[in-house]
């Protein structure tokens, strides 16, 4: 049986800091009283918390009567846009980005580095994305910024907890310890870019409309997914959930390098699209030529490309029937190429959901998500700042 | 963002006492000393806690020098084996069945009541339910206990946290709310029979050897499945989860009453194995004798038996291998009718689940269920105890 965590005094002072920022994150701009009611302390408790985060530099007093709330007048608080940042990085197939994004979840600082990764080895990779970390730090550093931490968002599985990418089939590393190649006393994390980006479209969004639980489809070159679930994301034992690429579209399908077979990838990966529209997929330009070509295409209203796309969507349908059977999410979410390419997957992925869906009432939502490409690191960096925000005393500012 | 929950003196008393009583049922038998060392509390504050749990009747004191450890013996404390139990319904197609289970978790009572409940209204059914719930809480007050709670397990969708059945195709039951039509002053609760279910495959086993992820098949007339994931059930966001009978294994297969078509449920359900293997699944006997005869064929090597448990093995393993590619769980198990007919499913089943999981590594461990058909009754008055174990003091004996 599981035994809750331990309650102690200092426990419960480290979570009521973590609560009152929480707090002030939410509304942006917030009087103590306005804390001291959306927590449930009383006023002379969050003061005294207040004061600790005041002095140690997580908030900032903006002033009397901005803090737009009823009652006597307070001084407003607000989180501090100088101090600890989080520092979220992206290894592409075809680039590399790193942001630094401060508490208040603005992004200060990003730069990107467009180059091929597949097949370089990670030695390589990891020290241009060394020195494009360092150039980050810098920009942050000129706005009075100093990282909490990095982390690092890479196409393929990393195992949960760790620093090592077990498989990238798509940049061809296997077992590759990212903290051995990025050394440096920034405190490292590595995830899939599917979960950093699923993440990115959880905090993105506004509380009141934020679906807690939806399944966030991300293509690039393969077919990943991250499944949050009541706000949190769900990681499978050894971290490999969310492989919604390699679910069975057609059991006696094309062989697939997984080895199964009739595996989604094979009808809706970013290969399997392209050639079964017959745009040619290493051209002149790459993969984001290749994928404007296969977008125009179907805008024109090209035969060969519609019936792709349609072929695609139906098989999305298929593998999130099998998602939403055995999950019941509020939404599904299409990130990465297949945001832009929506418009045309759509209604035979949305027939063959619907048909399938085995509960009676509404299929989930179908939502295209808004944030683009820069959704993994975005997310990675978010990611630092929670850790920060959930227990912010270790990030003081020296003194 | 999520606010982490209140935290007041009277919110972490609550929360210990839990806790003390957690521990005492993990080790069965279990020193003052030995439950402050496990859950990191004081031996002063540990001995206040246990003070007040003797009071109210929750732990009892075994005497000196049986607790087994090491250290100063002290009278071993244990749950008691009187006042609070838990009650759990089963309503089967073909059965009803009521068990009172201790804060031990041993079972004190048990009735059964074998009647065929499909097409019958759910008010008769449910009359019948709640004289067959009165028999076995005279029987459990014969032996020292009352009910501090009945837990009911169904064939069929239940709306998270409601006692409403919105679908149950094998009762002919829709948007039924089980409270209706069993009023009475115990606190009640619903849920899917495959729910409750993998929570007694849960905590039936040793917490060392308990699979804490897994996927629990549970097959009676309809397939069903639980997933749990850190040792939590995964509900989903209606309460939906685990519609494994409807992820699809052949698109074009052979529709199904769901509106879909090639579900798992038109290979590997009840109905589908027997009419492939030829046996007729309405004769004398009902569906246990038919399931009996399935079984009795495939020992003696009928060719037709055989092919149909092979094909539905396979449609298994491709609707797991969705399953465990987009979970991760470190274990599937099978339950119901299907534990019985494993030896000629597995084969097939592990085949598909081995060659389609994509990532590398271990494929999750495949084991049968031993609890058989009283699972989901049993899972159901453990909820009941478990609540009791979280929150003791409003089930304290009066006085």
């Amino acid at each position: 049986m599981a035994i809750p965590a331990p309650s102690s005094q200092r426990e419960m002072r480290r979570r009521n800091l973590s609560r009152v920022l929480h707090a002030v994150a939410e509304a942006g701009q917030v009087s103590r009283a306005a804390v001291a009611a959306r927590i449930g302390l009383t006023r002379a408790s969050v003061s005294t918390l207040v004061e600790e985060l005041l002095r140690a530099g997580f908030l900032v007093e903006l002033g009397p009567g901005r803090s737009g709330g009823v009652g006597r007048p307070g001084n407003a608080l607000a989180l501090t846009d100088l101090g600890p940042c989080g520092l979220g990085a992206e290894i592409g197939v075809d680039h590399l980005t790193v942001c630094a994004v401060d508490l208040r979840g603005q992004v200060r600082a990003r730069r990107t580095d467009e180059a091929p990764n597949r097949g370089e080895g990670p030695a390589a990779v990891l020290r241009r994305l060394g020195s494009l970390t360092e150039r980050v730090t810098d920009d942050a550093g000129a706005a009075g910024l100093r990282p909490a931490g990095l982390a690092v968002a890479v196409p393929g599985l990393v195992t949960r907890s760790s620093t090592t990418v077990v498989h990238a089939p798509n940049l061809g590393w296997h077992n590759t310890d990212i903290a051995e190649h990025l050394p440096g006393p920034l405190r490292l994390t590595v995830d899939n870019e599917a979960n950093f980006g699923a993440l990115a479209e959880l905090w993105q969004r506004e509380p009141e409309d934020a679906p807690a639980d939806f399944v966030h489809v991300s293509a690039e070159v393969g077919i990943g997914a991250a499944v949050v679930l009541d706000g949190q994301l769900l990681r499978g034992r050894r971290g490999f959930a969310g492989e919604l690429g390699h679910v069975p579209v057609e059991p006696d399908g094309p062989d697939c390098a997984c080895g199964g077979s009739g595996c989604l990838e094979q009808y809706a990966g970013e290969a399997a699209m392209l050639g079964a529209a017959g745009v040619e997929a290493h051209g002149a330009g790459g993969r984001s030529a290749a994928l404007a070509e296969l977008q125009a295409r179907a805008e024109r209203g090209d035969t060969a490309a519609l019936a792709a796309l349609r072929r695609a969507g139906r098989a999305l349908g298929i593998a999130l029937a099998a998602a939403v059977n055995l999950l019941d999410p509020r939404a599904v979410v299409l990130g990465g190429t297949l945001a832009g390419l929506a418009p045309w997957l759509l209604p035979s992925l949305d027939a063959e959901l619907r048909r399938r869906t085995a509960a009676p009432g509404a299929v989930p939502e179908l939502a295209v998500s808004a944030i683009g490409s820069a959704g993994p690191s975005l997310g990675a960096a978010h990611s630092v700042v929670r850790t920060v925000l959930s227990d912010p005393l270790p990030y003081a500012a020296a003194r």
